[in-house]
């Protein structure tokens, strides 16, 4: 599995991952997210983007010294950004996209995905993708997030109060987009949290985002009573100018909305949303992220700092699914979105949570309507919450169903929600089983690049090629392990059966000994063309 | 958790789990398959339905020696049956309900359900349901299987001729029953093969299901071409006198379906189909299975052994998903199923394989409509080739689906699929994975008792009644540990918040904090009465 780079024109190399496969076929290129290898986390990754951005900005962009000066000690000055841009006005792929403009990132992004550049521009200007790329993170490779494209999948990073140093989450982040992460968050609450974050910016070769309610609350000791918007605002330019490239903003959570979720069996399960809550209950005002969201959007739209709004009165259970409060806020969402278009801001949309398999599909069907088929960005939903220590699983089959019906991302959950901090193997479980969710959604859906791979696998292992199996896996590393659990020995990765069935009773095994016959096969084949003269039933799916 | 029985009236208790509940909620009691605790395996199971097989018998049965005799040295005589029963005529839970008999077992069934004996009763009478419960294992407690009842999920057993011995396959039987299996499969195709069987069935609360194909293929030598009917009948009357529940009997793999398999990706899967398709081609002939099938009904009737009519054509990739061999197959399937009709046997129908999720509703419809609505039997679908390793997960997603859509019962894949023979870690992760799909599907499908459980969770994680939670899970070892990793004390477990976001971010703390506010939840009520009478846009779930 080499590093290989996809020319995508005017000197944009796109990076993809070359799995070599025997059999006499051709190797395989993969989406690649891992970033560039070999890099030392404490010095960052370089910044592919640059370039673009001085080109494209030119004097639309200003130069300057960070808002907050970098701390002494937490974060070596190497790491640190001496200088930040901000825009004189709009400088977001949205406002380019509109104005008929080709970005080098969406280039890059429609090289990633397969498709042609202008169908990246043509969505991201219709709000149905967006392509987040704060300026102030040039480390980042574009990727695009819209149903029209492939499924992406988010990995929350983070330390809280009870667990976790800097050095784990970088390790955690490295780690999750080995595996496939498409985007990250970093969701931390604790100590450190500004630092935490520089170290995360600067090694991300994907989006970063955050919920920057969460330092502003640290930045008032805790107390949500005491926020106010000029904390916030504050936070907010100063994470814009470390270059996070979304904010989850619960602008949703309405004064008149908090009374719907009394008698909800989990009340109100969002951070953000329950700070928001209390704040308006406390001062007794309606949500300040609601009523100077177009300040908001102002500060955004000179760093291109997507919106996610956050849906902050979701569904803690499946008791709580679909029912009013969840609904109130995403007609509230609705409107917002188009006040982000109003000022050139890419926006989209989070969604529950947990909701039972037959209430899944509206969830898309009224998101779509309602925001204007602004990207929906869900976490799971779990669709049973009798499973602790399996809401990987539990989220995996809704996440699957939605993404399918027109979620553009996923925000994975790994077997600790609900219970615990993730560590880096329920990081890695997180990943994976979300990748499975996307890539399931995909083919259900149609793309044309998501069947290659399948097919490789599956032509793969009925020839018995088992180490193009394992390589073509989305983890080779635990096929492999598994598969020498029983028959450890390399004779055996060549060998015509596994250890499931034994030699005698592989199925493929005789199947592939059947088609040696030739003879019988060409007697097959004319009993085959009988039967099918004689009208045989026959099904075509309807994709094909 | 202890166990309970509940009263089905005429002296028949039914085994549940009580699991108690603070918070002032009352104890819920759950479905448990576990089996009678405290045996010794070495002596069997107590034989809990030989008085009414005895009473509902009577003339009917006769009482003789077995057709084959007591191995010496592999089973201890105490495990073998000295004496087996066979029907003198039809003696199937079928023929009874037909006749509009409620016998014990449908009784059983229903307190176990939660319904009436007479929906059991009528929905077995129909072909919608089965029951299977063949009078040579009275340890099995009784269990039904249609889409009007909770779903089921099946574990499969055995050993290969590359590994496990006979007492890891009783203690993955056992291990597999704690966690949930409603019934298990006993696919051994190594040494040992009748023993095997012997010390499953004796100690099986659950019905056992096999294939007979592979123990007949084992008398043979191992060649499929040296099958014969005689072989096979001879099999299938000393598995039916140990008192199999259900046979796989892979009877709709036609001769001439056999080329249509020519052109796929993953040729034939099914090892029982590709043993047929073999023999059909060595002598071109029709498959014996088929052409011999009054026969092999004849002699299930009278042990009541169930058909689940295998699949041997089913797909073994997304590929090869809903095509003309599937399709073809399951049209002779439809016809099978009036064959065992007319003998009075129960039947149900096996479902594939790799299926992407757009296809997944129609192989439901397909089979209700060409197989009269005969109990569908699926395993997973995988919904993508990609992630050996993972496929109890890929499957997971499908099989929540299917089922949703009206599939009666699961069987499992591990995380070994593809790979190795599963371990017993790997038995408890399918189990539970396939749990999850099920009470996914139940819930979805509105059944009335699927939801206390959820509900009763949910309850427990918002007042953090930490041991409820874990108690109420599916897995709450699993739940306890992972909690343990990052907050092992025991004051933890009544602590408001874990370390997923420590105590200062936890929004069910702060929420229950917002609760407490009386003065401001009055307030609250009259804005949300405020709002309602607005207008205010509600929606209300079609379920309820």
């Amino acid at each position: 599995m080499a590093r290989v780079y996809l020319d995508a024109d005017e000197g944009i190399r796109v990076p993809a991952r070359r799995i070599r496969v025997g059999g006499g076929e051709p190797p395989l290129l993969v989406y690649d997210t891992s970033g560039p290898p070999g890099h030392d986390p404490r010095r960052g990754l370089p910044p592919l983007r640059q370039a673009w951005i001085d080109a494209y900005g030119g004097d639309r962009i200003e130069s300057r010294p960070p808002t907050r000066p970098p701390e002494e000690g937490a974060v070596p000055a190497s790491l640190c950004r001496p200088r930040v841009l901000r825009g004189n006005g709009p400088i977001t792929q949205l406002h380019f996209a509109r104005r008929g403009v080709i970005t080098p990132e969406m280039r890059f992004a429609a090289a990633r995905e397969g498709v042609e550049p202008e169908l990246v521009r043509d969505e991201v200007a219709r709000g149905r993708a967006i392509l987040p790329a704060n300026i102030n993170h040039p480390e980042s490779e574009p990727m695009v997030i819209g149903r029209r494209f492939l499924v992406k999948v988010n990995a929350n990073l983070g330390n809280s109060a009870v667990g976790s140093s800097i050095d784990e989450e970088v390790e955690k982040l490295r780690w999750s987009c080995r595996w496939g992460a498409d985007t990250v968050m970093d969701l931390s609450t604790g100590n450190d949290i500004h630092a935490t974050r520089e170290w995360i910016v600067r090694n991300a070769p994907v989006p970063v985002g955050t919920v920057p309610i969460y330092e502003a609350l640290e930045r008032v000791g805790g107390s949500p009573a005491d926020l106010s918007f000029e904390v916030y605002r504050q936070t907010l330019i100063e994470q814009a100018e470390q270059g996070v490239d979304y904010f989850t903003i619960h602008a949703g959570v309405l004064l008149r909305y908090i009374p719907l979720t009394a008698g909800r069996v989990t009340g109100i399960v969002s951070r953000g949303g329950s700070i928001m809550a209390q704040w308006c209950l406390a001062h007794h005002e309606e949500n300040f992220l609601y009523t100077r969201f177009g300040e908001i959007c102002e500060i955004l739209s000179r760093y291109d700092a997507a919106v996610s709004l956050g849906d902050g009165l979701r569904p803690g259970s499946l008791a709580d699914a679909n029912a009013a409060a969840q609904f109130a806020e995403l007609d509230t969402l609705g409107e917002l979105t188009r006040t982000a278009w109003e000022h050139d801001v890419q926006v989209m949309i989070e969604g529950p949570g947990h909701v039972p398999l037959h209430l899944v599909q509206v969830n898309v069907e009224r998101e779509i309507e309602t925001c204007g088929d602004a990207p929906f960005y869900t976490l799971g939903p779990l669709t049973t919450d009798i499973a602790p220590g399996y809401d990987h699983i539990t989220s995996a089959i809704g996440a699957a169903m939605i993404a399918w019906h027109g979620a553009a991302m996923l925000c994975y959950v790994t077997p600790k929600e609900h219970l615990g901090l993730p560590n880096r193997d329920d990081v890695k479980t997180g990943v994976i089983t979300y990748r499975i969710a996307a890539h399931a959604a995909d083919l259900a859906k149609g793309h044309p690049a998501a069947k290659i791979r399948d097919d490789a696998l599956s032509r793969a292992r009925f020839d018995f090629r088992w180490e193009d199996q394992f390589n073509l896996s989305l983890d080779p590393d635990t096929a492999r392990a598994f598969h020498d659990e029983t028959l450890p020995k390399d004779a055996h990765k060549v060998a015509h059966f596994c250890s499931m069935c034994g030699p005698k009773f592989c199925s493929m095994k005789i199947t592939q000994d059947l088609r040696k016959e030739a003879e019988a096969l060409a007697g097959m084949e004319a009993k085959s063309q009988e039967f099918l003269d004689q009208g045989g039933r026959l099904y075509v799916p309807a994709a094909e």
